[in-house]
This record gives C-alpha cells, sequence and structure tokens, in this order.
C-alpha cells in the first residue's frame, strides 16, 4: 500500500472489534512470529490471546487458559497486577522516556539500580541497563573483554558455554547459546565463542552418565569445563557463562556438586562466572537467584523477563565489584548503550514488580510453600506410564516423555510427541512448553497450591490424551 | 548487600523524596550509564531529569530546558501525549504481556503489523517485532543470509556498511556500525562485514571532495560502494546498509544524487538494500520514511525509536515481499526471535502514536512547514564567526564548527569544541547534542514556529558563549 494512503483503521486496546477468522487473516498477511514455520502457522490459523488475569489467559474464541508458562518465564507477580499498571501510568505522565548517555539520568532508573544493588548477593553493587536478555548477554562479552583489556590481558578472550544452552537470539547472544538449529542460520557462532556438554543427565544416560549417579555426573560434566579450559590455554579463556537451570533447553536442573565444582574450576584459572538469570532471576527457583539456589558466586548476572514481571520490555547486567571498579577506574568510557538503556517506564515498572514480590513475600512462598508441593505433585507423574524423568526447581518443571519407560527409551523424533502433548495441552486449557520429548512448565509465583491442583489435573489429562493417541498410532513400546 | 536484607525503601513516579545530591550519590553508587566514563561522571554529578511535557524537560532543580534532541531522537511525538499513556495503560489492564512464540498472537501486535504495512513503501507486507534498533539491525543479518541460504546462494555473505555509521551496540549492530572507538573494545567488527567511506562533504573537504561539488561528491561516493562490491566479488555480497541521513555520525545529509545511484548499483549486482530508519523513520525527513525522501527501494527497513515515541521500548524490521515470499514459502522456520518481540504494550502504544502522527498530520506539517522554517532559521546561522557548514532535513539538523570559516579549519581535537558547546547548551536551558565539533538537533514533530525560534535564541546564545570562551582561550584563528 502507498505509504501517503489513509490508515485502514484505528483501533484501540481491548481491540475487541474483530472476529478470531478476520485477526488469523490479518496476522498471516502482516506478522513474522519469532521461532515460526508462517506457511505451516497460516494453514492452521494463529491463536489469539486478548485478556489475562492472575495465573490465566483468554483467547478470542473465550476458551481460558492457565498459562503454565508466565507468557514465556516472564510473568513472575501474573497478569493484571494493578501496582505494576499504576506505576507505569505514572511514570509516562510524569516522563515517558529520557536517555542516560548525556551524563543524565532519571530518578526510576537510578532507584532501580540501587534496588537491585540491594538484592543482589553481596558482591554486586552496580548495574547496567538494556532492553532484553540478548542484549544483556551480548553486552556480556564486550564488556568481559572491555575488563581483560583494561587489566592488561587482551589475549584472554574465548568465552566457554555449554551446548543447549539458551542465551537469546542477537548475533552474539545466540553464538553464546548452544542451538544448533539457530547456529545453521546466519553463520554462527561468531569467533571466540566455545561449548562444552551441558550437565543433562537423562540425556546423557546412554553415553557419560552411564552407570554414574547424578551427583557423580555433574562432578564429571563440571570437569568438561576444565578440559576445555586446559585445552584452549587458560589464559586465552576470560568467562565461563551458564544458566543455573538451563530453561528453554529443557528445565535441565543441574545435579548439586555441579554449579560449586564450576565455580572451583573457574577460580582456579581465574576465569570470569556469568550466571545468566534471565529465567531464573527474581524468585523462579525459590531463592532470588539460581546462582544462590546452587552455591555459585558470579561476576555477572544477567538478567531480563522476571525484573519486570514482562510489563514492559527490560533486561541488564549485574557488574560484580571485582569487575566493576577496574572500569570505572581505569576503564575510561565503555563505548556501549541502548537508547532504551534505563528507560524511566521500565525502570518504575521494576521497582512496583520488586514491591509486589517483597510484600507477597513470593520468594519464601515458592522455596517453602509452592515450590515443594508442585515437586510432590510432580513426582507422581513417575506412575504414568510415557514419563521417564520428572525434575523441578522451586516453580520450574520438567516431564520428560518416553516410549518405554523401563528401557528409557526415546520416541522416534519425526513423531515429534512433544508437540503432539502440547497441543492436547492447548486444547485442554493449559499453556505447557515442549522441549523435544519434555514438557516444561514454569507457573507464576503467584500460583496457589488449589492452581497447582488444577495446572496437574490438566497435565494428567493432556499426557493420557497423548498416550492415547501414541498407543492408537502404534508409536508406543510392545 | 545481601539478597534477604529489606528493600531499602519502595519509592513510586514521580520520585519526589530526594535531593539532587541524593540522587548524584545513588546514580554514582549503581547506575553504569551507556557510553559514559563513570569516573569523569562521579567527579561532575549526574543531571537528573523529572518531568517532560510537550517539547520540553525539566531538571531535579527546577530548571526547564528546550529538548532538542526528542529524548534520543525518539519522541517524535512529545512528552505527555495523553493518547499513549491511555493506550498502555489499557493495554495492561487487559493483557500486558504475551508471546507471539506459541502459534499464538495479540490483537495489538497483529494490528500494528497491519498498520504499519499500510504505512510504508508498497514493497513492505510483512513486519518481524523486536526491542530495540540494535536487535532489528543484528536481526538483518541473520534474515539477509537465511535469504540467500534459501536462494541457493548461500556464498553471499558479506555486507557492506558505511565508516561513521551507527547501527546499534549488540556486537553484530556495533559491527554494521562504523565507529571506531566501539570496533576497538571487544574484538569488532565480527566476519563478514566490511566498511566504505561516508558521503560526509564537509570530512572530505580537503580530499575525495575537493573540487567537486556536493552532487558530483555523491555520485563519487555511491560508486565507494560499487569498488568495494567487485573488490569482494559480486557474487559473494549479500547486502548493503545505511542510514538515509546518518543521525548519531552528525546528521549527515548525503547529496541528493547519492541514494539514487546507491540503488542502481545494488540493482546492478543483485544485492539487498536495507534502509536502517531508526532515526529517520515516523516522519522525521517531512516524508514517512527516508527512502522515500532520498529515492531509494530497500528490501528492507529498520525501525525503533520513533514507532513508539519511546514511551515504552519496541523496533522491527520491515520485510519486502520478494524476501519475504522466498522465507514464508520456502524457508520453514526462521530460528530467531525475542521474548518481547510483538509485546503487546508496546504495540499498543505504536498503534495510539501512529494516530497521533496522522491526525495531526504531522509528516505534513514538517515537510511543508516547520522543516522548512527550520532550515530558514538554520541558514542565518551561517553568518556565525564560527560556523562552517548548516545541514538539514526535515526536522533533523547539524551545524559544524570550525575555528577558521574562510580556510574552513577545524579546532583542535584536545579542545572537544563540540562538549564546551553542549555544556553551555545545557546550562542555558537546551539539549544539542555533539558529535565531535558538530552540533546536532532533532526535536519533537510536534514543534511549533514559536518554539523553534526559541531554540535558535538559545543556540545563537550558546554559539556565543562558545566563542566568547574560545576567544578568550586563544583557540580560535587569528
Ligand atoms: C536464559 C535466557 N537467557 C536469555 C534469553 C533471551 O532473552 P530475550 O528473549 O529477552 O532476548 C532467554 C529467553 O528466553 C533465556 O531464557
Ligand atoms: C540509525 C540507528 N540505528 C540503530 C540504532 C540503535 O538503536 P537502539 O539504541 O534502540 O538499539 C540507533 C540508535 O541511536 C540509530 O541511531
Amino acid at each position: 500500500m502507498s505509504a501517503d494512503s489513509p490508515p485502514l483503521r484505528t483501533e484501540q486496546p481491548p481491540f475487541t472489534g474483530r472476529t478470531t477468522k478476520e485477526w488469523q487473516a490479518a496476522d498471516a498477511a502482516h506478522f513474522l512470529h519469532p521461532f515460526t514455520d508462517h506457511q505451516a502457522l497460516a494453514t492452521k490459523g494463529v491463536r489469539v490471546i486478548t485478556r489475562g488475569e492472575g495465573v490465566y489467559v483468554w483467547d478470542s474464541d473465550g476458551q481460558r487458559i492457565l498459562d503454565a508458562m508466565s507468557g514465556l518465564w516472564c510473568v513472575n507477580v501474573g497478569y493484571g497486577q494493578e501496582a505494576l499498571i499504576e506505576a507505569a501510568t505514572q511514570q509516562m505522565r510524569t516522563l515517558p522516556y529520557y536517555n542516560a548517555f548525556f551524563q543524565t539520568t532519571t530518578p526510576a532508573a537510578t532507584a532501580l539500580a540501587e534496588r537491585l544493588a540491594a538484592r543482589t548477593p553481596a558482591q554486586f553493587r552496580h548495574v547496567f541497563f538494556c532492553g532484553s536478555g540478548s542484549e544483556a548477554n551480548d553486552t556480556v562479552i564486550r564488556l568481559v573483554r572491555r575488563y581483560w583489556d583494561v587489566m592488561g590481558q587482551a589475549q584472554r578472550k574465548v568465552i566457554v558455554s555449554r551446548l543447549n544452552a539458551y542465551h537469546g537470539s542477537t548475533m552474539a547472544a545466540a553464538s553464546l547459546g548452544g542451538m544448533a538449529a539457530m547456529h545453521a542460520q546466519g553463520d554462527l557462532p561468531i569467533p571466540g565463542i566455545v561449548h562444552i556438554d551441558q550437565p543433562h543427565y537423562w540425556a546423557h544416560r546412554e553415553g557419560a552418565a552411564k552407570d554414574l549417579g547424578r551427583e557423580e555426573f555433574g562432578l564429571l560434566a563440571a570437569h568438561w569445563l576444565e578440559e576445555k579450559i586446559l585445552a584452549i590455554g587458560a589464559d586465552k579463556v576470560a568467562a565461563f557463562i551458564g544458566e543455573p537451570v538451563q530453561g528453554a533447553g529443557g528445565v535441565i536442573v543441574p545435579p548439586s556438586t555441579y554449579w560449586p565444582e564450576i565455580q572451583r574450576i573457574c577460580d582456579r584459572h581465574g576465569i570470569l562466572l556469568v550466571s545468566d538469570e534471565v529465567v531464573c532471576g527474581f524468585g523462579r527457583t525459590g531463592r532470588w537467584w539460581g546462582c544462590e539456589a546452587f552455591g555459585s558466586k558470579p561476576d555477572l548476572i544477567t538478567f531480563a523477563k522476571g525484573v519486570t514481571s514482562g510489563y514492559v520490555p527490560l533486561g541488564g547486567v549485574m557488574v560484580g565489584e571485582r569487575m566493576a571498579r577496574v572500569l570505572i577506574e581505569q576503564g575510561g568510557e565503555f563505548e556501549h548503550g541502548y537508547t532504551y538503556s534505563g528507560h524511566p517506564v521500565a525502570c518504575a515498572v521494576g521497582l512496583a514488580n520488586l514491591d509486589v514480590i517483597e510484600r507477597q513475600d513470593l520468594v519464601t512462598r515458592v522455596r517453602e510453600d509452592t515450590g515443594p508441593y508442585l515437586a510432590q505433585q510432580l513426582a507422581q507423574l513417575m506412575e504414568h506410564p510415557m514419563v521417564g524423568e520428572v525434575q523441578s526447581c522451586g516453580l520450574m518443571a520438567a516431564v520428560q516423555l518416553c516410549r518405554n519407560v523401563p528401557l528409557r527409551e526415546a520416541f522416534a523424533p519425526e513423531i515429534a510427541i512433544g508437540m503432539v502433548c502440547r497441543k492436547h495441552c492447548f486444547d485442554n486449557g493449559l499453556v505447557m512448553r515442549a522441549v523435544g520429548d519434555r514438557m516444561i512448565v514454569a507457573p507464576p509465583l503467584v500460583i496457589t497450591r488449589a492452581q497447582i491442583d488444577e495446572m496437574f489435573g490438566l497435565v494428567r489429562q493432556a499426557l493420557d490424551r497423548t498416550h492415547a493417541e501414541a498407543h492408537a498410532a502404534g508409536w508406543l513400546a510392545r
């Protein structure tokens, strides 16, 4: 259409003027979704999510759905939290934007920086803001290399990450990530980033973990880092990055031996440790930070998602004092930043979000009440004939599907059993994510015990229907 | 501080409880600003911007400041636009977040995609959303390489950009950019990105542009692209990227011959053309898009900033039909995306922002009224003894400072005359940006003629004070 033609229509929230079919047609015609096959989506028709309240969302056909993924691991305080809405509205009315480039700040940005310093482990007093988890992890590479440069060790450039890690989708963040499908598009990884294997007991059950207990396997997996460091030369390695619990990789909860050993290895070789807390941060694990849950003492923490519960985009990097002091006192200008670094509306929402988490004591509730309750419910799924493993940490959990439980045999990949199960979930009013054959949940931290019961009722229903379909189709082991 | 200690304090917008000194202390202790020397900033003390209305902001000491930079080139509709605030509030109340990954959308995201398709040149019908200009340009690299891959020309990988371009701060976006200071930190550029020189008549005045008219020089500068393509091998080049008018580089308005010739060269060699409209988009040039103002027909447009006037972070890539069809019909899943791709609150604000621009007919106003008026006022600055060149396009303008106008002699770099001038601006209640010795403005598109008069009054005052200081210090030519 010509750029000077009049607008098609002006519409406002709550956008009630179109039917589902109309939205689907407009969507297929114009919206390129993240991580999507658009031909397939157009054939099927997109689902239109129109409303949210607490742990539920509704679609344009009026179906209520229990959102067991918190949007996308972000809506920690649930939908419809008035305090966050109020903070955003007031900040927009007062000052909807100002930059932090021109030797200027806004009260919201400075106050959130201060508040985060108070809410993170003792080694952190400074924050660098950006707009997403990807930008936060991307920032880490420049920050870490700059630090070593100023320290007179410019040769320390290599960053070690892990296969099946997810650190975002910019070229550099996707390079840090260990997703093969992403690396295959766009010539990734960029130089200076290498990967070791993940502490994934189930995935290694027929290989490295065979005949090992979980805790022994945790030590082995940590030693893969040391092997890699020695192969590269310790004096060339800048940092190691990892998610305390791999989220998008399938809620891979590492053995308890893993992170303390990783910490010892980093210390031994003088390598910086980066904890990607984009998913684990802000209470998800039952601690404020995943590194606290697993016993590491990182130099950098990256965060996003839970910092605003997703109401307004925000991300950032907590910079530990040993790095911050060097960069501030000897680094001069760090040539890096984003228009929306310290966005006042995002920061005001971040402050209100912290208020909600603290006032409702959500972190303690996850650790002492809802987390253990979820673990208990989850354990009962082990009786299901298609469940090979369950794992959880705080309010994130995984259910590993397999075709033959005693033999721990996987379904044929072309069946895509996870997607089959996900469809049954959605059709039944539950959002559960599929990562390969692993079904995962990470509900809002405000979820109640009764809602956890409801969630597991829906999970069981979906598993049963998936099982019935698998049985009918002859996908199961005889 | 320990992570389990109580919060320092809970504060809400408008954050009136602290003095400037208290904010400065908290800021220095915790907030790492973008592109900042923190030691220097802490010594001086940050300026705290607390409130905005129309084209003005106020600081914590109550000083009113005319914001001639629209925040950071983004607050196109000015501060305090109730329609945007209302849209954000309503959307947050209805649905503050949902993802577009799970074969799902939200009405706001789909409606904005449709609206942008209608507001961009005819070749565009699809949009990929992300959260910033950096993410948009970063996305371009993966998108362009993916396209050539699917087209069976995987060897087309190289992207040509320009020196002194600004495309953002992720590793890949900073690589596309041509800022030497950024490349020096973090081992940039990443492979596969090369740079040609910029169409900057003033910078080349003693070199390539010597004895050439502006339009002749424009053709010469365009041919640098062809030389580079031939040197690399045309079949290895994927795309060329450029800002229609370089913004952060100093409002470098190219000769009118430049872009049409760039277009011919891209066409001749079958190379994709990417127009970075993060600054130029949404009316800044007096057209909806800079490519329309300068006569190119890009395959991709990247945008951010003006799409929401900065009220909520949003960015994206318009994907032209020749690419979109290939990617949709033959590409399968594009393995790329961000949690906040299609954020409903950002998209709702985007729709309201387009309503304001359209209802107030701001683009026409810039083209026919305020843009020409600003150009006229600007021309009069050429009488000033320190102004070597002025340039403008719509509502963006540059004033080139020099120590000897007839000889077009530059100040010694160590004087940093731009920063001297910027300080006089700020002290007088005007935000003007310094890029080297070039002072730039890009006021909100709602600025009135009377406010343009006021702005130029302040600019003249700052120039006069800078001149007086330069004279007293002996920096001027005798
Ligand atoms: C652990 C982790 N890091 C980084 C990211 C990237 O965040 P974003 O999508 O906001 O760029 C994600 C997103 O899911 C994530 O799970
Ligand atoms: C032309 C251009 N492209 C991209 C960007 C990067 O945008 P962001 O800071 O939102 O990442 C900017 C920022 O100023 C810009 O001016």
